[in-house]
Formats: C-alpha cells, sequence, structure tokens
C-alpha cells in the first residue's frame, strides 16, 4: 500500500496556524512523525491561503525535504504553486490533482506532461461530480488517454475515483468500490488512490466508518490511499486487509507490525 | 446479514460441560443472548459426544426453542442426530451442513429433499478440501446441481466455500474472497455464509483479523455469517459494512445500532 501522509494541510487550523507562524519545528515533526509512520509521500497543501498559495507551497516543500527522504504530494490545482513547489522539490513527487475539467487540465498538461512526476487524476469533469461506478470508469478513461499522449506512464497513474457521502445515497459506497475494481481491471498496472473520509460525512463514528471503508476499499484493489498516518487503527486495518488479500508475503508486514507494537488492532 | 448465532457448540468446553451437567439455565440464558443480539438461527452442536449425539442434540432443540422465537441451525452431519433434531424442531431449520462427500451427500439427501429447510453447503468434496476461488465454484456447481435436483430450491441455500488460513498460504483470504463473488454471480438468488475464524489461525490478534475479514467477504457479497452475536465488535463491523456497501436503507440499522448502545465502533 502507497501511504500519502494527509496532517500537513492548511484546510486544517494547526497547520494554517503553523504555516503563519513560520513554525518550521511544529511542521518538520508532522512531517518525520509521517515519514516514521509509514508514509511513502507527505502532502503538502496550502490552497487555503489566497494570496501566497504558491510561496508557502514552496516553502513547506523546503523544510519537510530536510528532515524526511520521502519524496512530497504537492497538492494544489494552482499552476503557479505547483512550479514554485517544483523548482525546489528534489526527487520525484506526487501531484495532487489533475481532472478532466478542461481549464484544470489544460493548466496542469504543460507542468506534467512527459515527466515521471506521479499524477493523481481525479475522476472529476465539466459534467460535476460522477454518481455511478460506470461514470467513474468513463472520466478516468478520458483521463487516462490525455495522460498517455502526454506521455505520463500509466504506472505513475493514480486515479481517484471520488468518494462521496453515503449519508447522502446508499449506493455512494457501492459504486465507489466498484468504480476502484472497474479501473484497476481496464488498465494494467495503473494505480488506485483515495482520500476516504467524505464517505463518513453527516454519520456518527466517522473513524469506525473511514476505517471499515479502506478495508473495503483495499478489497476491491484500492493499492493507495490519502490518510493519516499516525492513526494506528487505520493503519492496523491497512496492514490486516493487505495480509488477508494475499497482498503480504508470508503475512510479514503484519507480523512486524504486531511485534513492533506499532500499530492498533 | 442472515446471523447464525455459534455459541451453542459443545466443542467449546463450557458448552460441553452445560450439556454434560443438563444445565438448562446456562444454555437457554445463551439462547436467548443471542436472539436478542440479533441471531436469526440459533446453531446447536453437539458432535463431541461419540455416543448420544442424537438425545444431546434434540435436547438441546427443545430447551433453545423453549426460549426463543428464531429457529435452529441444525449442526450435525450424523443423519441419526438430524432426524432426531428434527423430530422436535418447530418452524423451518438450517441444516449444516451437507458437502459434495459422496457418503456424505447420500445420507444427507433423503432428509432434506423436498423440504424448504434452509441448507448450508459446504464446499468439500472427496476430493479433499479446495485451494483455489475455481475449485470452490466448481464443488458449488455439483452441490447446487444435487440439491436443485433434490427439490431445495436456491434461495435455501447456503453455500459456505470453507475458510483456509491465511498463514498456511497467503492466497487463501483472496481465493476465498473470489469464491463468494463468483457464486454470488453464479447462481441468482443464492446465499453465502461462513465461519471464518479460521482464516487466522496461527497468527496473533486474531479477534481483528476475523472481523477485517469479515468486513472483506461483506465487500464480496457474503450475506451471511456463523458467528458470535455476542462480540459488539464483530457487529459493528457488519453493520457498518453494510451500510457502506448500501445494503442499509438511509442507513437506518447503523444508525439504530449506533443510537442504542448496542455495538461496538
Amino acid at each position: 500500500m502507497i501511504i500519502v501522509g494527509e496532517l500537513i494541510n492548511a484546510s486544517r487550523k494547526s497547520i494554517k496556524e503553523a504555516i503563519e507562524a513560520q513554525d518550521v519545528k511544529t511542521l518538520r515533526a508532522i512531517a518525520k512523525d509521517q515519514e516514521s509512520a509509514g508514509a511513502h509521500y507527505i502532502d503538502v497543501n496550502a490552497g487555503v491561503f489566497e494570496k501566497g498559495e504558491a510561496d508557502h507551497l514552496k516553502w513547506l516543500v523546503e523544510i519537510v525535504q530536510d528532515v524526511v527522504d520521502v519524496p512530497c504530494c504537492i497538492d494544489s490545482p494552482n499552476p503557479a504553486a505547483l512550479e514554485a513547489a517544483l523548482s525546489v522539490h528534489q526527487g520525484t513527487p506526487m501531484i495532487n490533482s489533475i481532472t478532466l475539467e478542461k481549464d484544470r487540465c489544460d493548466k496542469l498538461l504543460p507542468i506534467i506532461a512527459g515527466t515521471d512526476f506521479k499524477v493523481v487524476a481525479l475522476c472529476m469533469s465539466d459534467k460535476g461530480m460522477p454518481r455511478t461506478a460506470e461514470e467513474r470508469l468513463s472520466v478516468a478513461e478520458g483521463l487516462v488517454d490525455i495522460l498517455l499522449k502526454n506521455n505520463i506512464k500509466v504506472q505513475n497513474i493514480f486515479v481517484d475515483p471520488l468518494v462521496q457521502p453515503v449519508a447522502t445515497d446508499q449506493s455512494f459506497g457501492r459504486e465507489f468500490l466498484e468504480a476502484i475494481e472497474a479501473i484497476m481491471k481496464r488498465f494494467e498496472g495503473i494505480h488506485t488512490i483515495c482520500g476516504l473520509s467524505n464517505i463518513s460525512f453527516g454519520l456518527p463514528e466517522r473513524r469506525f466508518l473511514n476505517q471499515t471503508f479502506m478495508v473495503m476499499a483495499i478489497t476491491k484493489g484500492l493499492d493507495a490511499a490519502i490518510v493519516d498516518p499516525l492513526d494506528k487503527r487505520m493503519m492496523g486495518n491497512i496492514v490486516s486487509a493487505e495480509a488477508l488479500a494475499g497482498r503480504d508475503r508470508f503475512c510479514m508486514n503484519y507480523l512486524k507490525a504486531y511485534r513492533g507494537h506499532q500499530l492498533d488492532f
């Protein structure tokens, strides 16, 4: 499972404040903790700053990469902010995210075309948010087609089928899960990814529902996730589901996590 | 989800002792507790008694049905014991289980042919235990064919694809899950069922792995389970997974369970 640590996102109040205060120590500690907990990418997002997103994002990449060995997941639809962040990023980043919305797509393609960047392709188009698995697959096909034509390798594409709350429509969970399966079958070597906490919007015990839905998504083939790697119960669910799905040779990751007392089971 | 409460099984020491002591009060309390916790069937198993299984099983059915309104799942491959239990059972029981082993199959068919009994069809044949999803589907096809020919309706068949420990072979979880999906697709209206605790044999934190595997099996279409309905965390996982899978209209069961403080999330 490819883990993108989601914590350094300025839409969270404490992170916004830390960025405003240029609190390098706090932000670096969060980056390091996520790496230690198994994050393969550290998401950085400064989207709440209407002015200065580019400067903040560039700064975040610098201070994060000073203390971790993993690359960043640069989380912005803003070309200027992406370019600023990329100008200082070391190694191969993940870009989060391109969509099939014409305006966004046109602006981001020149930045990623022909690179080895990992690219999150969010299933959103000018027709709005997809509701069914079929609609998600259709948007994914459009996105993959464009990305391949722009010399992004299929194994660098991470399709996010876009989670919507099951409390809004009881079919939303099932349609998302079916989309995961359909996308993984349709494009050999592709990845699927999601930030899944939207699934539980409007319901009680959200953390538990999110953990359960993660297990369900892994069952359908999800192989990357934007999560809080410090959530030991979530990580326990991920490690367990991977072992049970036959994606953990001799259950070695599971046993290692158990013996290291790293996770909650 | 159709829940078969598994607790009254004489392979558990406390149950064996309660049966030997004819401790009606204890056994009735366990039956009632399981019914209150949502069991649709109360499993009764006296298979550890080499002599007297028939008498014990009959007695169990009687004392259980004195206090619960749900039918029993009569759990024995022994025709004499099944017939004794059936002679006193009220309502429509579940029979657990027929297999494709010729000897067992020949002995049980006369008892169930043409009835409305629910029948657990365990994917086991004279070739031994199946290893792959394909082998499980093949045994399931053989069993369903025989049951249909003996006038058992497809909607009364509960196929158990047979869980094997993932610690023995890392593919065992995946093959089981794929079998669930294949069987549900192959026969419209059929059910799948399992007692899944074998999956975690040989690994630590078995309860957690069992809960996680239950969520995965529900994701693949499992619609019945032989479990401990008093395990509030397991039941919390089941209710959550069903809501997320779109099998709980308006998430009403989930919200009811949450508000009633019945389950652990």
